[in-house]
């Protein structure tokens, strides 16, 4: 067994863009687990937008990386070692982790998964925090009704892709925003939405909204922000609700944006927007993934991975993902072994 | 009695702040009452910012006035002649009769009032549309707790006044932003706001409201919109509150506005925020008029009205009012008379 840990630090805060020398690989003696804690091997590390907000020193929901501090992150793993009777060596858990290949975390901070289930990766998709974000979001911050349209920015990403399923379990009309004809293709060809669009290349979006949403926007589902929001506020119906999920066109800007101002618009249609983060749900997690792990039985939620190999390959992955460079759940393969023992 | 009926009428579509040529008086013969209908004489006219919407024909949610129509409004008066049997000649009754002396209106679109419970004036304020708005707005979407940090912009007007004191009642920390000085000694000595400022001298608005809102702001009714919101945004606490009741400072603009994009601020401190019209709580009217009354007569709210004489002074008395040069409820009495036979 490795006895020398290997991390990604964060070097230095970013300016706009992450660059890869915001990002350093360290390498640290390997961890002992205290009573009540666990050593865990890392396979699949998560890649998140959020993790840009955690890079940056601005006022947030959450204590930002200090510099020199490992990155953030969510990750599936095996234990390796474990000071808390719950759990066995070789049980497969997920956690906060962060973007190191072996870490000690409290047993009570870790969830451990059902590997007859599903692939473990899928804890940090579909039956993750993606899935829990996309399920309480949409149903209960925009509680669609059967018929209604709904449309999603960030439509091809983790989230917005369970969306867009969620909503046509539902019964609703979905129409979603991404950045490639590739995305597009894959939202109307495999995930079942009724519309989607290439927000790159389809000039007018106020006019393409309008085309694909004869009947205006009921729920509106916002990973984007930006002028994609501006424009589908415009097409909202009376008493729509809005999502406000992530905003990852403005995380990298220099100086932050100006734009329209539209809350009168809010007004005269009266419609709710909450900020949703989803750690506000924990107490009904376990009833999330149970519904969720049941549509992915029924073949009812599809899902992509896009996998980088190896933690060093971690900050190139995460600066892709930012530019909308992946299709599909962003992960990093820190591990080829899968079996009980690292 | 009169024989002729005087209405201002909307002779243009204002651009930027509305100008005395935009409105017409008009001449126009007696209406009479078909079965169903009442003619009522008014008695006092109440101006509300929403009429400024009422004179553009952007889209909104509700139809524009036409040129050449008599402008909406709602008013009091007295029964004059009825068409059904529900009410008498002399009865005092509410409803949306327009800027006119006489209307004509079908008796289900009117609400008889209890002239011994208060001035019948009331009912275009505190116990009208503006007190409902403060109601519903602030309980029902807001759900202000005890102790908590409660900002109103337009904190002096029609509703921002009820707003303060209907939180002061529910225990709260009411912070007021008005427009003069006069207004703002008005709030801290009769209406009992905790805290209030002038925001035209005020300066760096960020940091007075932070001076003023040690604990942060978790519930903020928002009457005026633009860089006024942008600032209350930044102080506002995790799971914060917003009703969008109005945006008083954006009505008049030539151009839209552009501002700050803060949506990102709202999704970390999971803030709601409701477009709010008063029309959807209909249903509840008779009960928040029930609370409102018994306030009133238990001296909890207070109010003052602002009176303009004559029919022929609506359009300058509107204007100013969009200037926020009025204090307290706008209203033009229409007629000295409030004994029961015109």
């Amino acid at each position: 067994m490795a006895t020398v840990n290997r991390q990604i630090t964060l070097a230095s805060r970013p300016v706009g863009l992450p660059k890869i020398s915001n990002f350093q690989l360290a390498y640290a003696p390997l961890p002992s687990p205290a009573p009540g804690e666990v050593l865990v091997r890392s396979i699949y590390l998560s890649l998140d937008p959020y993790m840009r907000g955690r890079m940056s020193d601005a006022e947030s929901y959450a204590r930002p990386v200090a510099i020199g501090e490992v990155m953030t992150g969510g990750a599936v793993g095996l234990v390796v070692e474990s000071g808390d009777p719950g759990f066995r060596v070789g049980d497969a858990v997920v956690g906060m982790l962060g973007w190191q290949l072996f870490a000690v975390a409290p047993g009570c901070e870790l969830r451990k998964l059902d590997r007859s289930r599903a692939p473990i990766s899928t804890a940090l998709g579909v039956l993750g925090m993606p899935g829990l974000t996309a399920f309480f979001g949409l149903l209960d911050i925009c509680e669609p009704q059967r018929g209604e349209t709904v449309m999603v920015s960030g439509a091809a990403g983790a989230v917005g892709t369970l969306v867009g399923q969620i909503a046509k379990i539902k019964g609703c009309r979905v129409v979603g925003m991404a950045g490639s004809d590739a995305k597009v293709a894959w939202l109307l060809g495999e995930l079942g939405f009724d519309a989607a669009f290439n927000y790159k290349t389809s000039g007018d979006l106020h006019g393409r909204i309008g085309e694909l949403c004869p009947e205006g926007v009921d729920v509106y589902f916002d990973n984007v922000g930006g002028a994609m929001t501006d424009a589908v506020v415009r097409r909202l119906n009376a008493r729509a609700r809005i999502c406000l999920c992530g905003q990852i066109s403005q995380y990298n800007l220099e100086e932050p944006a100006v734009g329209p101002r539209w809350l009168g618009q809010l007004i005269v249609k009266q419609v709710k927007v909450q900020g949703f983060l989803v750690s506000g749900y924990a107490e009904r997690f376990p009833a999330g993934l149970e519904q969720l792990a049941s549509w992915l039985q029924q073949g009812k939620l599809k899902y992509r991975e896009d996998v980088a190999q190896g933690i060093e390959a971690a900050p190139q992955a995460f600066i892709a993902m930012l530019q909308g460079k992946n299709q599909g759940k962003q992960l990093v393969q820190l591990s080829e072994s899968t079996k009980e023992t690292p």
